[in-house]
């Protein structure tokens, strides 16, 4: 199959103009996040190898780790079969989540109990 | 801290009454794809073990696998920091992509050009 020219537009985003974008730490696998972007924060992540979202609450660019230094970097980006998601394989310093954790997704159901898997990390 | 009951109406959902839900390979670590969930799917998941979306173009309960025998089961389900994410390691059963690829992720961005990372799977 010939390779294509790829175009952010071409991504399906919601009626707010943004797309999901997942990020996994590239060497261990793990699913660090998952936040949104739109055409613009797609096109400075691939521009810059920064990953920048959309942040909705403040309604702004958000470049990960600007302020915390957490950044991170792009190792590759991909997107699925309906073109309405991105995963992209990241380098990711210190934690993603803003709680200090490694990940966001720390909290597993287990036999109907919400059970903390992970513990923030030390500084 | 102590484990608290929970209940999937204590996450958050959209205007649509929709939480996106990542599944991935719990051995691999593979991303296999992102849907959607409302309350009641991600209760049939739980309750079954059967991982279970909701189909917006359908607008219907969608059992994964249910048809082409391509079954989720559920090993593991957590959720994000803001409760607007759910993550679950499944064991997936031949192709979670309607293309008939392992993963939907199956397109990558390299040099500003689409580039396929995936064949079908053999039947």
């Amino acid at each position: 199959m010939a390779n294509s020219t790829f175009d952010p537009q071409s991504l399906k985003y919601n009626d707010a103009g943004l797309i999901p974008a997942i990020a996994q730490d590239s060497l261990s696998g793990e699913v660090l996040m998952m936040a949104w972007m739109n055409t613009e924060s797609l096109a400075r992540t691939l521009e810059t190898g920064q990953v920048t979202y959309w942040s909705r609450s403040r309604q702004a660019f958000w470049a990960k780790g600007a302020t915390s230094g957490h950044v991170q970097r792009l190792v590759e980006l991909r997107f699925d079969c309906d073109r309405d998601c991105i995963l992209m394989q990241v380098t990711q310093v210190g934690a993603a989540c803003h709680t200090g954790r490694r990940s966001c997704f720390y909290t597993a159901v287990e036999e109907g109990q919400e059970v903390e898997k992970m513990k923030p990390l030390e500084d």
